[in-house]
């Protein structure tokens, strides 16, 4: 590196994409809204088209020791579906791209697909394209969904308000919490031939790290309901982090209650195990696959009777700043603490 | 690998393809058409909404010795104009994940991004989304592109008929010398201090390999006078190979003359230089990102007169099978010599 020039890591995952999206502009009539939600907005005839893209690499987004291939496939599909939800859209096409080493099969290759087909039937998305080439290196895995939504149901994450209700669906921390126990249970297996990992009584945070689910129900019922988010996005770097961009998009600020994070018994327990903040693990474990969204305050009986869905605070005007209320009544700070790919 | 797997070069890569994706039924009334064309064929209200990707892989795809990063973003925007064009459509947005190692700089990136905002405001093409991500390995760059079009207007690879005329814009095999003059003077460099590569007079094919451009001029140039084709495709992996896709899906034959492939001065100078034979490089090297298309007969005189598009042969009926023509009026069976990744 030259002296003048900088880290990608001094700037952070987001920082840099500020910077190196900044410069260009939005010319088309047919781009609503480009960088900067869960996915892009587009507009062709009446309907509005949602585009989502993720990159996973291995190594840093996932590790074959640990991750079975079929349920490496499965995972990579339901992120991109959980930002199409996270729009208030329905998910319609992926395509997939594949760059693979030498050392795979096509058997391996069959395994990924398996489970990419798999996430493919349980949310109605057809594959429609992709592209396969021999890697160097690792496996890479690219791959964008394609949504789509009638104009007056997107939910983008700028909309909310003070006084509304801040929700999530499910429970969070429990990702999180699953791949610490992975990670050990390698470590530990390292050089012992016939290791047999006890995962009894942990099944349910494995499950969340390695096969997380796309809350296409809880659009559903929000939408059954008659209840329209103000803002919305998936919990995939923590609800920290989440919570941020939703102020800052949004303009405003919150609160939300330490004991209203929703939390599971198993992922209680592990941190227990493991020696580490329950809490600090929920709010900023990550790759949840919740939806945080926010609800005007006439919602809140509608809320209330939801299965699924926790209200966790509130909107506050932005002066107020983002805080949690801790069980002793006192406010800290909500930071990014978010994973940071480029931390690694 | 076990002993009844299998190694993935067996298949060739749309071998592979084709096993990876032939279980996926398309279930949505908005997938018009999916893998095994050029771009994929969604329908949204009264349009065609194209989707392509490519997935470019360091070390398989581009070398960082000697292509700069400015135009690895340039190139890598593109490829993907160039699908949509294939298509008959217009490009209109782009997604674009990246995977950079700690090697890079923010001021790499923002190289590859350069690239990427002049391929975008040269073509009209707005930056809608990505994600942007470490890796341990090489550089990863994919894009995926969003184009539109009327339904009447797009031309897919199957529509080719017996006795249409086939064509091909601009010049074949320049970007392929390219390429190998390219190779040779880094190869020369090597471990020479102040080496200065002998690059004059091959400004041409050095641009062809380092700088494409998508024939957005010939889709503007065709409707302007009124000529759609029956089939089309951009050429990627080299003339042969394309011909073999149209006359598969087409179920047709054809025919093309060897003195008919266009070729540029620079490529047979550089072809003699190297002891290659030049037809094959021209019909076998790729990256070209011309454009083959078939026309009806009755639309002879209407080519004949654009500049910038020659007739190479005609379609047969499918008994015929593939030939090219030689100069002495020899046929020879026309053979997939494209460029495959996973024979690296």
């Amino acid at each position: 590196m030259e002296n003048n020039e900088t880290e990608i890591s001094k700037l952070g995952e987001f920082g840099l994409i500020d910077r190196l999206t900044k410069d260009f502009p939005l010319r088309n009539a047919e781009t609503k809204k480009g960088v900067g939600d869960d996915a892009a907005i587009l507009t062709f005839g009446d309907k509005d088209v949602l585009v989502t893209t993720d990159l996973l690499l291995e190594g840093i987004h996932f590790d074959l020791r640990y991750v079975p291939l079929k349920h490496l496939g499965y995972k990579a599909a339901i992120v991109n579906f959980s930002d199409i939800y996270a729009m208030n859209g329905t998910p319609k096409q992926i395509t997939v791209s594949l760059g693979v080493s030498s050392r795979f099969t096509v058997e391996h290759l069959d395994a990924i697909y398996d489970g990419i087909r798999t996430a493919c039937d349980l949310y109605g998305v057809d594959l429609v394209g992709g592209d396969t080439s021999a890697s160097v290196t690792g496996l890479v895995i690219s791959i964008t969904c394609i949504g789509v939504a009638s104009p007056d149901d997107v939910v983008r994450r700028d909309g909310a308000k003070p006084t509304d209700i801040i929700c999530v669906s499910g429970d969070l921390g429990a990702a999180f919490m699953g791949l610490q126990l992975l990670e050990r249970e390698n470590s530990v297996a390292a050089g012992q031939k016939d290791f047999q990992p006890d995962f009894a009584g942990k099944e349910y945070i494995l499950e969340r790290q390695l096969k997380p689910e796309a809350r296409k129900d809880i659009i559903e019922l929000l939408r059954k309901e008659g209840i329209k988010p103000t803002s919305m996005m998936d919990v995939s770097d923590g609800l920290s982090s989440e919570l941020l961009h939703i102020c800052k998009d949004s303009g405003v600020g919150c609160r939300v209650y330490e004991d209203k994070i929703p939390i599971d018994y198993q992922t209680a327990l592990m941190a227990e195990e493991f020696n580490m903040n329950l809490v600090t693990a929920a709010m900023n474990g990550g790759e949840d696959y919740e939806l945080l969204f926010t609800v005007p305050l006439t919602d809140h009986e509608k809320i209330e009777k939801l299965k699924g869905v926790n209200m966790i605070g509130y909107v506050t005007k932005p002066e107020l700043g983002c805080a949690m209320v801790t069980r002793d009544g006192n406010e800290l700070p909500i930071k990014a603490q978010g994973w940071n790919a480029f931390e690694h």
